[in-house]
């Protein structure tokens, strides 16, 4: 009944690839099926003017979408001279997911930016942006911890996101580009390793949706994250 | 407990007052508590280029600030030269939201813009831009009926949002500011007039959430937006 | 004879209401006839930086319109991306007025931000909006003096203004709309409390106008300037 | 007592060449003293949009100085990626100001664009920009008639401007930067050939002038304004 | 002598490797050592305006660096609002060394983009772009050669481009970055398969060079070339 | 055969106009036939920030056009909001020729600006800006001698700039603006007062290039080089 044939609670291949970049602190390729975003976390000695003296240090995300990684060819958001609403929505949200797994007094006065740019998108970008860049920040810090810039771990638990929706009637897992355009509903998740929640986004268009619905791709989500956060302990391990 | 000595599922006062601008099609400004928004709905008789030809019409919104709303001046976005990501994420919210209540093909090739002003802030302002800019809307689609422009009813239901938080461990309905900047986990619930769910957006910064906070929240919204669509008639009748 | 019905020299109806935005150190809604200003009044601890070290204080103005303050929606400014050459013109003016009636050593090294944004429009906002914002102004530098931050008033005059025109072939006083619209010559005349003259702009782009007429504009400007700065001294007691 | 000694109602030395630029149909390099303005008029073949089909033509104009035409050096605007509020407010002056002498329903369909680079600046640039573009765009004119494109003139009358102010007391005619800097009240002067007022800006940051002020200031005016229709007259013969 | 090791006159390691974005009519990733660019060409139907109805077609390019390509993170060009100037001054380069390869009769009124996207800049990226660049273009060729849309090849031979300098006093063939940022002489050569000159681009910061080392330089660049157009020729077959 | 008549290798008419702009520490008016180039040098006390503490100083340059310098308009870069990629990629040619003249140390931490403003074009005009911008920077120059603000004298050596191309199958120099548009290959060389090469930008969009083509270009030159030196000479004299 899916496109792929898959089953309503079935997840893409998942794959992350780490230190594809070799000059950033940390860095990963994740694919989530065809979507596939590059994550990669730098570390700078300061942090954000607001938070000097403060002795806390801060996480922040850019997103951004190559210009042919979509089926038609999107303007460069650079050379169109600003970024889109949707980009800026969305590096707002990796940005909020990832310092829900941070402690930011262990970080100390330091920023760490995680970039994820998309290589070739099929539905999920956000969501594999938020799972890889978590790996990415991951990596980062244990450079930190090596070069004993840092004595105590800054990162407090997993972090990834899946997105789940109502798909021709059914809640569904993982949505794909062509699902995605299709579902009546769409929601994003972002949970912890430990299975609390750090962003629930879900929205209508089109038709409503009622309160057993939103449990329903809550269990997709569960069962999904699951099998996201395994695959982030075995590429960082 | 709350900072206003309201009930933890206590709204603040709410009033809705209609035709406050000569000349928008519908407008209203609206008070939920100390947060003022002037909402304006503007008809335009060409709708967006991508829908050309399509028969379908389209509902937008803009969202602004004015600089001395809030308790220190803002930067004002015409002089800075560009909107915040904050004020396109709330603006892209509030379209969504409302077309999820209008039935695009009544309202035919044609455009309503609902721009929202905050006068005053005070806490939850996207969501009564979103609840007082359905009265805007809905006021400018009786014009476009009473006209005879168009035959059938576009509006399909009420929609209303609320915001609702965890403040001081405890799950509270329509956070004022200073509710707001405390809660660990903060929440926007867009519904519509019968109770189904148009956007959920929940969000912990600091401390991740739980599948039961998640629910108590939106018993608090339901509840919370039953009293707002009774505002929403009481002010079109 | 005039749209109105209004003599040559009979000015709308003036109403000003203080202290409309909680947050703001002074604010007003200034309504001349059809046409109202939402004046607010920030008051910045620090000078602008060419001012630093000169014991001398600033004031400047900020002018916004609603989208929809007018018969048919105007692209919001902050959307657009920059201010219209319109907007800057009039900010600029408003400025240089009300610093006609400040004494800046008095004010001392800061900043008093003067934000007029226009609710509806119908004629004559920048004038509404000197005239508003010096109310603004008035009750800030109270409460400057009131908390003892400052010892000596720093505003030595009232600051009000008003347009005249030559409107079929007569001149009148306080251009509606549709008066300025049709108008010939068209003038904004600034004046203190006392009959200063602050500023002077009159534009012909249709018909030259002469020296004479020069002097009917004024007179009448002189007769409503006088009524304005009434009304603002019932406003501040 | 002025810094050059001139007399208080002395113009300075007025040069107006013309043909400078062999591309543009209309040009020449004003002098006024030390403030030197290179004017060019462009002759498009299409109005701009809010004119087509009414048979009328328009007249505008640009107003840009090269970095370096100040005693320290500007940034650049093309660089700096907007035009200030000054130069903004200068070319709506401009156009205005030229606008008042032409007969758009002479010109037909098409627009004129008067270009006014100043090269070198020492006070009074826009009252330059103005009589040395209306030279070119009387030179511009003259190739439409030639080419018999337009059969009856479009220029109504000359249109000159001169700056007067109020230095060291007394009121002085054509102010040159030294002066500027230092008086107390600033206008600018826009008079036809026949002598008939198109604008009048006058403006006091300092002290507040008085209507008898204003009149010594456009009797100066006037007489200034003589002697630059006079050079024009040279010029174009 | 030099860093890696290589002979003055050896390449770094060069792999090409083919469709790796689904979505593009054509697109490779080029590796020059650790230089790594993604070039994708995307084929769009109509020329740019001014080509309309001349029957002849365009190629264009856009270049990016992904903000942490490079040792130090780069801010991302999207997000400041501008491409900086040796962005612009590459890409303009891209286009034109391609469009020396194409016959624009041949591809008829459309238009080929094509975007490289550095992923790891390790010096020289300018030439891995073009380089890279054509084989995405002769991919998105034989599509349209494929598919009938067009009947003759519009491209009429190879375009490579490689690097070359004085480092140490030496010429040296392709720069990798630490030689790059000290040589004292910069040069890049686009040259096309049959060995002709296309673009020569050399600079001195410092020491000017003589017309012996700038041959010097074009016989390395020539012997480079070579290499290029072979793995070219491997990749696309 | 050349549309002016003149032989293959021979130069337009060189003037150079110094100190035409009297705030400019140094300044030239430089006329290559019809192509006038405005160019001023400014000295600041400070270097670019990334030059603090290094001692050692920056020339920069800086390159717009006249509206109309050209045969139609050109849109004004400072109205439309950013300068297009040709003025880029012109600027940063400048700079870098007139460094590769400038012994930096012996200039000291400050910089100089090298404003090149073309008036009417004639093709070459960077060209014609590097050979005008270098006797401005070299006047300049001249006063931080005589001040004594410097002791040893940072021009190093003359820098000049010419253009050459293919035309009509032949190899001319000093192209004028209908050579320019026509030629096959087009190159422009910046050479020191020596002789020594500093830059050489050659490129072909339409027909590749032998090397034996560009060595006849670098021949013609250089003799023109010669005789732009030597105005160079007697303009400062």
């Amino acid at each position: 009944m899916r496109p792929s044939g898959r089953a309503l609670n079935e997840m893409r291949t998942i794959s992350i690839e780490t230190n594809v970049v070799k000059h950033a602190e940390g860095s990963c390729l994740i694919r989530i099926g065809d979507t596939h975003v590059l994550c990669t976390a730098s570390i700078e000695d300061r942090p954000p003017p607001f938070l000097k003296g403060t002795g806390l240090g801060w996480v922040t995300a850019e997103y951004g979408m190559l210009p042919r990684a979509t089926n038609t060819r999107n303007r460069r958001e650079a050379a169109s001279g600003k970024q889109q609403g949707r980009t800026i929505e969305i590096q707002r949200l990796i940005g909020r997911a990832l310092r829900a797994g941070v402690d930011r007094a262990a970080l100390g006065e330091r920023q760490i930016v995680v970039d994820c740019d998309v290589i070739q998108a099929d539905g999920g970008t956000r969501c594999a942006a938020i799972t890889g860049g978590w790996v990415a920040l991951r990596l980062a810090a244990n450079k930190l911890l090596a070069s004993r810039l840092i004595l105590s771990d800054p990162i407090t638990d997993h972090i990834a996101a899946v997105s789940c929706g109502i798909y021709g009637g059914q809640p569904v897992l993982d949505l794909e580009y062509v699902e995605d355009s299709a579902a009546g509903t769409d929601g994003n998740f972002v949970l912890t390793g430990s299975g609390a929640l750090v962003e629930v986004q879900m929205s209508a268009e089109g038709a409503a949706f009622s309160r057993s619905e939103m449990l329903q791709l809550l269990d997709h989500a569960e069962s999904g994250i699951k099998q996201l956060v395994s695959a982030q302990k075995t590429a960082i391990s």
